[in-house]
């Protein structure tokens, strides 16, 4: 491959939703756009965090340029700590600058003081070795969300991050469509585009939409209002604002990452609120109930947020009860659908009423409809098209809007991750595997060796565990002292102290049986020990407990 | 509480979607209406089944008139050999055919030969002590449902069971809607109705609807054709057999329950089938793929069903390939999002299409909408209501239903699991709560008492467990072999060796501060090794495994 080849390596965000992460590479150097996480699913028990396997550039630390992040959301800037520790301090970092100011507050909380953050105005053109970086004005969920150029002899190629065209965001500011037509008629080598709505037909509704909406709903209510709502969607917590002054109530913010955000917000002029509207948590008593309304963590149902503690009647400050209403402001997250449901149906056990996005449309998502993604194709007009940001259907999705703008399927590559797309003045095509996958922080350690330990976990988790401990003698192998056994995790009752006899036996039988088969290797012993009682406690209990044998020699 | 006092006590389906079962009594006399159960949410490891407490019960076998089955879901039926186990095979149980039917083969499943099991036509009325019992042919999901019809001195109470007024059911038999006006027209004392859609307004869409979208979807396929659904839902598997012989494919089953079901459906005339339509699994490989129709489980993502095993290529008979279309004739029940939306990425990643009821109306709830609910207050017309099989949000809003079409707020009894209902000639109230709540199936153990199993199974899953063995000698108390350190689910890698001897260094210091102390119960020695250990584990990995201390004595 020669180094005028430009190579796009996804090591994250295709085939799935979550931890997106791009290398793009061209005459050895390498830029990096976004260093996304996902969280765990259920079945990564104990498992903290999920990263992209960014083991490919372990060796190439020394010839990165840069990494740019798109916006603030933890799917796209959520690894950046962890990136860093591994490959050095100095790489310097770009995005807009509330991007950067939620960069620098995550990497203050892990301890990262070095790394050179660099706020990027939109539309100014960096240089980076051989790329020209420049960052165009999106509109997201987020403020501040950037697409990124990436500038090469070659030409342009354009990542989108996560966009829509939203005409009317909060803020005021739509996405540079100019900029983007420029782009297009200057002639996109390839576009990266954001897969997440390909599914939805039409466009997604206008951010400031929402507003009114909430207010509405707000003057019905006549006890609390509690509203919950992602933390990090700014422009929605200054609806929030807003719809309560209009109705003549003070604002309390609940929830760590909620009072995190609106700080750096209202630092950086996103979020503006009337003298005294923002109260804090310890004057909630002060206000009679219809003067109040709580701004709250805990839309996704997450087990020790604040509006999950509200539910239980566990949260330190607000107490709800009947007549006072929780407002959803945002949608389930495929795979919480469960924890949001079991939190409604809480609140609705107190008393209170639920107002979700099925009653009023008091959310709109910050991703584009199917109409938006074939808008910023037709603006961009890219020779080669590469989906990203989407499980494998919506990255097929993808493919058929851009077909149904007309480009050829032949331009359109559905990439993978891992797998790089490899341009030059020939053409597009994919080249070889690299590594890719994950990664799972679990505690102080991050690594990807975690699978024994996630089996076991898997395993201790169904069915739990027995210890017995043998004590033999170390001239003649005999039991000198009685077995211990040990359980945990094995759900058995009445009979158990029966039961723990029969295992001792066990125990002492498969001794007996190892002496007179001169069977003295402790691993074989404990090999042995661990057939036998396997074989026994499943005929006992029909489980499949994990056996852990122990022989000590004294 | 004077014995013509009419008792309704729901040990399970109130607050929650699932294991519905309630204890009619009258005149110390006691009818059952079935005896469901529920599937375990993801936190309640390793356990199987979920059951109502049904603790009440055992003192009172002797008082059991009759179990009463509405139809044949599992979350009505499923209990019934659990509770015959225990309360005694000589309980006669009543239902219609097809729900005998279903309840034999679970029944012969446990090996519980003895049950007398009775169906029970329509309209025929049976006498159970104090009871008169009288079931009412209704429409649902399932074919051969029924609502029941009790009546005592005081009145007749009606307990719908599952149901929707659909007009044009796939078996031509609608809801026996002039029976229930007649009730109503009598004076019907109480309304127990279900509430699963009190929350959707309107009317739900009729069965018979969905064989035509389903042959339209068929004729579009040119692939193999697979079709998910529930395998209870007999009548679906009728239109999907329609649909395929309209557009003349073959159909295979998959899947145990599948076939389980069809078989009986079959028996019992509910499934007919032109002559060779249905082939066997086996011979699925010699048709082509235009003229086949595969039906299977799998539609919730369940792990080991068939469709999830053919999503990841592991399926014995059927492997998908690009061009093969897959059909998802049900909806994901709340909880079960993530893994159907698994399982269809991994169909999109083979190449296959997948249709769900997002893209065609393939699907039909068996559940009445609020109109239908409202339909059912107007037609029976009760003096008092207590919602039926819904969580606290549905419960309430049946009650405001109920309240429009002109039934006084005072005469709902919104109930939890427990409470009784009481009746007299004087009115209505709830009398004192009764034991009520889950047990849990594991292995071959039934009990309450999991809890602490579980707890520790959750440990267990987060962050494993270290074993530790010391080994001392019962003169002096000082160690005489070096301790065994054993861990399993702790995900550490490069460091093990040398953290496993700062352990075994943490336990001999440990001993030897005992030994100082003199401290040698080995209860107090375990508890002291326990907590150093903990401690010396926290601070290195910032993680809690479970540690197990064992001290044997030699």
């Amino acid at each position: 491959m020669s180094p005028s080849t430009l190579r796009v390596l996804p090591l994250g965000g295709l085939g799935e939703i979550g931890k997106n992460m791009t290398v793009v590479e061209y005459e050895d150097r390498i830029v990096v756009v976004d260093t996304g996480l996902r969280f765990p699913t259920a079945d990564m028990m104990g498992i903290d965090l999920v990263l992209p396997d960014f083991s490919y550039l372990r060796e190439r630390a020394d010839d990165i340029e840069a990494i740019v992040i798109t916006h603030g959301h933890e799917d796209h800037i959520g690894a950046l700590p962890f990136v860093l520790r591994e490959l050095g301090q100095d790489i310097p970092v770009f995005g807009s600058r509330l991007t950067m100011a939620m960069a620098r507050s995550k990497l203050d909380e892990h301890k990262l003081r070095e790394v050179e953050l660099e706020d990027v105005e939109a539309g100014v053109r960096i240089e980076a070795g051989p790329f020209d970086i420049e960052l165009v004005h999106m509109t997201h969920s987020i403020p501040d969300s950037r697409a990124v150029a990436l500038t090469t002899d070659l030409g342009t190629m354009l990542v989108t991050g996560d966009y829509k065209f939203d005409q009317t965001p909060v803020d005021g500011r739509p996405a540079d469509i100019s900029r983007l037509a420029e782009l297009g008629k200057d002639g996109l080598l390839l576009l990266c585009g954001d897969s997440t709505n390909v599914d939805r037909p039409g466009w997604a509704p206008s951010e400031s939409g929402v507003g009114p909406r909430l207010e509405e709903v707000f003057s019905r209510c006549e006890g609390r209002i509690v509203v919950t709502s992602f933390a990090s969607n700014i422009h929605r917590v200054q609806q929030v604002i807003g719809a309560a002054a209009a109705v003549g109530r003070k604002v309390a913010l609940i929830g760590r990452s909620m009072r995190k955000n609106v700080n750096i917000g209202r630092s950086l002029g996103h979020i503006v609120a009337p003298e005294g509207l923002i109260i804090n948590a310890r004057e909630i008593e002060d206000f009679p109930d219809h003067k109040l309304v709580i701004c709250s963590t805990g839309s996704q149902g997450e087990p020790l947020s604040a509006l999950r503690r509200m539910a239980h009647r566990d949260h330190p400050q607000v107490e709800l009860h009947s007549g006072d209403t929780v407002v959803f402001s945002a949608t389930p997250i495929p795979g919480n659908e469960r924890a949001v449901n079991e939190t409604v149906d809480r609140l609705f056990q107190i008393g209170c009423d639920v107002i979700t996005t099925r009653d009023a449309p008091i959310h709109a998502s910050g991703h584009g409809y199917a109409e938006e993604v074939k808008l910023m194709l037709n603006l961009v007009r890219p020779q080669y098209v590469m989906p990203f940001h989407g499980d494998y259907k919506r990255i097929r999705m993808h493919g058929q809007l851009a077909e149904a703008v007309g480009i050829e399927a032949q331009r359109v590559f559905r990439g993978v991750n891992g797998l790089p797309l490899e341009i030059d003045k020939r053409g597009a095509r994919f080249g070889d595997k690299e590594q890719s996958g994950m990664v799972f922080v679990d505690g102080v350690d991050i690594g990807d060796v975690a699978d024994v330990a996630l089996r076991d976990r898997r395993m201790l988790s169904a069915d739990g565990i027995f210890v017995v401990v043998a004590t033999i003698s170390e001239q003649d192998g005999s039991s000198v002292a009685e077995p211990e056994v040990i359980f945990r995790g094995v759900p058995f009752r009445d009979q158990a102290d029966e039961l723990l006899d029969e295992i001792r036996g066990t125990v002492e039988a498969s001794l007996e049986r190892a002496a007179e088969e001169e069977i003295r290797e402790i691993d074989l012993l404990q090999e042995l020990l661990h057939d036998d009682l396997a074989q026994f406690v499943y005929e006992r209990l029909k489980r499949r407990p994990m056996v852990l044998p122990v022989v000590v020699e004294v």
